[in-house]
């Protein structure tokens, strides 16, 4: 298999004139977190890329200002514009620019920014490397280091940040730059940089179904001076951040990667998307040719020695971020399985064993506790299946607290949640029918909010999984919590799988 | 890894005395097109299970006729009702029981059906065999013995069927026993046979992401009277069918079970998820000891000898049988990957290349033809990558063209569907936004309608992926249209993969 290996390119040698990396670390975070903003390459077209980027950043909740930057408009979507920055008077300008023009007018209007010292931001356009655009290039690079300028790009989508504080006084707030904002998720601990600008816009759609929750996305696009060590380097030094996901094409400075990494991964997951290391992955990023050989099995050599989790598919990508944000480390690979549906709980204890986690048969004490009280075709050994059993107070209390105080497992795997959705449902399909869910929900709720605090209590997570995701009022509820409910039972397997691995590789680690 | 194997219990041998298998495949053509129902086990109390599946029965669609029986009760739901089934006059008497009822009064009201003739149907009730109540066993088979008795279960949800006719004259309709049927599915190919009831009410809701098509699904229970190998029989021989999807936990006629599926996998895709094999995946299946060592590997070599496709997570298995359904079969494993996002393609790349499908640099003729009218930023040697090109006339009609005509490949992956669905968000938003919508529809829909009859005209399967699944307009518009548009880019990549390896399957049998 030919293979595409880590290359160096132009820019990243031409930046580090510039900037050290522990600069170009607090850059990120002013770039992040602008109380205000010049915005290039917005009219009143909505079919303009640059503009609806511009209306999703007004719509999707940015509290600070956005200053439109056009030749000739008066006002763009309803906000005072400017013919150029030189036009912006002395105590309006803004803390970033950010670019959505033809490359070929950047390296002008980054010229200007840096005349009036608007050094830092973000350059959307694209044609600049992978066009071969070796003169435009140099242009660019020339104005970057004429006045000292970092950016995020160029052909990037940005940023997203969940945790900005637009000036020392206000309410944390939002802000996101990529395409498509309608779709804003949750404040979590989740933070991921990529070199894809799609994903960092996309991956929130693809969280929704459990509710996965964020704290920044970073597209680098080309890294002409960010790249993604920056980045990482940011990521783990900033607080809100628990997590950090990486989408990677290639890696520029291999050794400063691997040294980064090493640092953060005892103290923050680092999960790992490389899809440069096949032939056709490789030849999908990129026309160049002459690629080093072997760089797949590169990375996973990289990856285990600095304890980076690999994932192989976008949604285990997400499943392992999420899991390790929500959940504490268990202590060892044994789960328990509870369900309320016998093939579910065969096909995760199955999927489990597969992948190398235990299924451990209770003990006859803990088999007898969990025994009391259910119906006679209840199994108990683990799988507990309760089968069709109805009564919520042993799902959610009683049977989870007789596992997770028995020391006898290291996480505890759930199938089947009882929303009232269902009898909503058929309510509203006939009149006449008549359910006690006020009763239910007031059961229901109060059970669901102590369930949510119990992997904090005694340290073990729980992972549950339900095929309607948060079309179930419980599932919503849970996920709303911060509860992790994944949709299938493979999602769960996998999210415990995620735990277990970095615990171990962690452990190992610090031995 | 110690484990199951397949076993052969005392229902089967008894049963083999009443009805050859192909008499059982046919009694299955009966239970699943019943134009008259006596329901046991469902009264006025909606939180009993019984009633909730006769209320779905009701509000899903099912046109035939439901007689209630209740021992106290004078209507039930609204339905007359009778005391027994002893009290339905002669010309009334209907097609099949369905039963949810204590199992110890089953077998009563099983001889009392079989005294007026009704010897087919459904035994939801548990508590026979899993409960080690041989007794009560033999009681059930006794009735079954002396009236010629056949049915679905004991402890399964019954049965959906996509494609009842209840009378002759009547048009196609459906019925849905099983407990959600507020999620009945579209008419599709898809028929399932399950050892887990729960799946076959569920899998509606994990299906939905990709608008999933089905014909029937059938839940076996343990198996007293009717087993997979009948139901695989009966699906073999069904028109409605066009692939058939197992679930399975063990086979209790394994010569049996060869020989069937060994006929049929020639004309109809079999995927089968098998969770009995694992140690773990074995025993929450059953609590019996004393198992065969070695079953996964056993059925492995089952699956490779008889042209079975083996899933291992229920996701992979609902996508395969869904791709298969939907996809003209390809020649061989080359795929064209096209996109309008970079990190999307080259994930869908590196995992094609993973899964030992060819991503094959095109022609520099094709290169040059699809190369025509793209932005300079696109990338065409495959992956075809347009960056951000919005010309859906290119995306769904002269670029796929171009591709299927090539003769270069055997199949289409596409990311990035284009949809007004955003468009619609943003001016909800917004009043004074205003964009061309309806002109981008009259465009789009269209165009879409003629996209999705390429794969049969060019007899080369297009699969797609969007993460916004049927939020999508664009997307939930072709899903309607039957065309097979997953949620995940690893989705539609093992999607491509079934049809392949089916087809290898195939043509190495047919050899």
């Amino acid at each position: 298999m030919r293979s595409r290996g880590f290359r160096s390119i132009v820019y990243i040698q031409t930046r580090s004139k510039i900037y050290r990396s522990m600069d170009r670390a607090r850059i990120l975070e002013d770039i992040l977190n602008p109380s205000s903003i010049a915005f290039f390459g917005a009219n009143n077209d909505l079919m303009k890329m640059g503009t609806t980027q511009m209306v999703n950043m007004q719509l999707a909740g940015y509290t600070g200002k956005i200053l439109p930057i056009h030749p000739r408009l008066d006002t763009v979507q309803g906000l005072k514009a400017y013919k150029s920055i030189l036009d912006i008077p002395d105590d309006e300008l803004p803390d970033i620019f950010f670019i959505v023009l033809p490359s070929k007018i950047v390296p002008r209007v980054l010229d200007e920014c840096g005349s009036r010292g608007v050094t830092k931001g973000v350059v959307v356009s694209a044609g600049f490397r992978e066009m071969g655009a070796t003169q435009l290039k140099q242009e660019l690079m020339d104005v970057v280091n004429k006045h000292g300028i970092a950016f995020l790009g160029p052909n990037c989508f940005g940023f997203f940040n969940n945790h900005i504080k637009v000036d020392s006084q206000a309410e944390l707030s939002s802000i996101n730059t990529t395409w498509l904002s309608a779709y804003n998720p949750k404040r979590g601990g989740v933070s991921i940089a990529s070199q894809s600008g799609t994903y960092m816009s996309h991956i929130f759609m693809a969280g929704r179904d459990f509710n996965m929750k964020f704290s920044k996305t970073i597209s680098l696009g080309n890294e002409a001076t960010i790249d993604i060590v920056d980045a990482l380097k940011y990521l783990g030094e900033d607080d809100h951040t628990r997590v950090i996901g990486l989408y990677i094409e290639e890696i520029k400075r291999p050794e400063e990667f691997v040294a980064v990494a090493r640092k953060i991964s005892t103290k923050k997951p680092i999960i790992a998307m490389y899809v440069g290391g096949t032939n056709a992955g490789g030849r999908a990023i990129s026309s160049h040719t002459g690629s080093m050989a072997g760089s797949d099995e590169i990375f996973n050599g990289v990856a285990k020695q600095v304890g980076i989790l690999r994932a192989y598919t976008m949604e285990d990508w997400l499943v392992y971020c999420h899991s390790l944000d929500r959940c504490p480390l268990p202590k060892g690979r044994k789960v328990a399985i509870l369900t309320n549906a016998g093939g579910p709980g065969a096909t995760m204890a199955d999927l489990a064993e597969r992948m190398e986690l235990e299924v451990p048969v209770f003990s006859e004490k803990l088999q007898a506790r969990l025994k009391k009280g259910l119906v006679p075709t209840a199994q108990v050994a683990n799988v507990v299946d309760l089968t069709f059993e109805l009564d919520i107070a042993k799902f959610y209390s009683k049977l989870p607290k007789d596992i997770l105080k028995s020391g006898e497992i290291d996480g505890l795997l759930v199938y089947g949640i009882f929303g009232t959705s269902f009898f909503h449902h058929l309510e509203s399909m006939r009149e006449d029918l008549d359910f006690p869910i006020d009763d239910m929900e007031a059961m229901m709720f109060p059970l669901l909010k102590r369930y949510a605090t119990y992997p904090r209590k005694y340290g073990i997570p729980i992972i549950a999984s339900h095929l309607l995701g948060p079309d179930d009022n419980a599932a919503a509820y849970l996920q709303d919590l911060g509860f992790p409910v994944f949709k299938t039972p493979n999602q769960a397997v996998k999210a415990f799988w995620a735990l277990a691995e970095y615990n171990r590789m962690k452990k190992a680690r610090s031995n």
